[in-house]
């Protein structure tokens, strides 16, 4: 578990030197068994004007192009993100091939602090397992929850579309 | 209906014509409240080497670059797509700010002819319908059908991670 808690401490410290050049408050990363980084990349929907651009689909992306593949399933990879992933970034976790995922602040917690909407997601921590993908969540929440109060409370953008309803 | 029944049945003959030149069997498009069209992309997984790559992701990030902006919802831009969203793409509609959804095949139809997994998604449509965003499913669903089937048959690749479970 420390291992995993020292990984989480040190994407939140970059995802928070990466808001300060523009990007969201998320960041995730790849890593192989053996504990080589092999993407990363915080969420760049501003910086790439995108509403897709998510950090784990960013991370996803590269890792793919990294490995010259469309299926990760035989690297065994963990991702590592700094809240829980909303349901667009579940998805694509499934089409990845993707093995672990751990993350620090719940939706909960992201939708409380930030307003964002994170989708529609019941119980997918269990159909992960299902599918065989360990999940281990809320990992060093205090800093995690921090980075987004900061986020907020600095007044940064919070990139969302307009909703009438 | 008629409208909406006519533009399906010109993705799918799109689509059928996209496959041949190597892209997957889904093909999304984005029109305005004129009928003019924003964007249009099958999905491009294999050529690009990328699990992100579904056609409506591709015709969101099209349409974003277009208008020079992440949130459509001003423009009110409905999605036609040639098989019902899966889980990545249901959120990333939810993030881009679509507000129609018309599609043919159910995922029911998508997971039995081709053996992809779709993803976690119970009761999106009373979820989209709470968001403000109107879906309409199962339109030219025999044509739908069959571009699956084809697909099937002329043994192209099902790009999917391998699963030990």
């Amino acid at each position: 578990m420390e291992k995993h808690s020292k990984i989480i401490r040190e994407i939140l410290s970059q995802a928070k030197i990466n808001v300060e050049n523009g990007y969201g408050p998320f960041l995730a990363a790849l890593y192989d068994e053996t504990g080589n980084l092999i993407s990363q990349s915080s969420n760049s929907v501003i910086k790439d004007c995108c509403s897709n651009h998510h950090a784990e689909m960013n991370a996803i992306k590269l890792a793919e192009k990294k490995l010259g593949t469309y299926d990760l399933s035989k690297y065994n990879l963990s991702l590592y993100v700094t809240a829980e992933p909303c349901m667009m970034c579940l998805g694509a976790i499934l089409w990845s091939g993707i093995k672990k995922v751990f993350y620090s602040v719940s939706t909960k917690d992201v939708e409380e602090i930030t307003g964002f909407d994170e989708g529609i997601k019941p119980d997918w921590i269990k159909e992960f397992e299902n599918r065989g993908i360990e999940v281990c969540g809320e990992i060093e929440v205090e800093e995690g929850k921090k980075l987004l109060t900061d986020y907020v409370k600095e007044k940064r953008e919070i990139y969302k579309p307009k909703r009438e309803k």
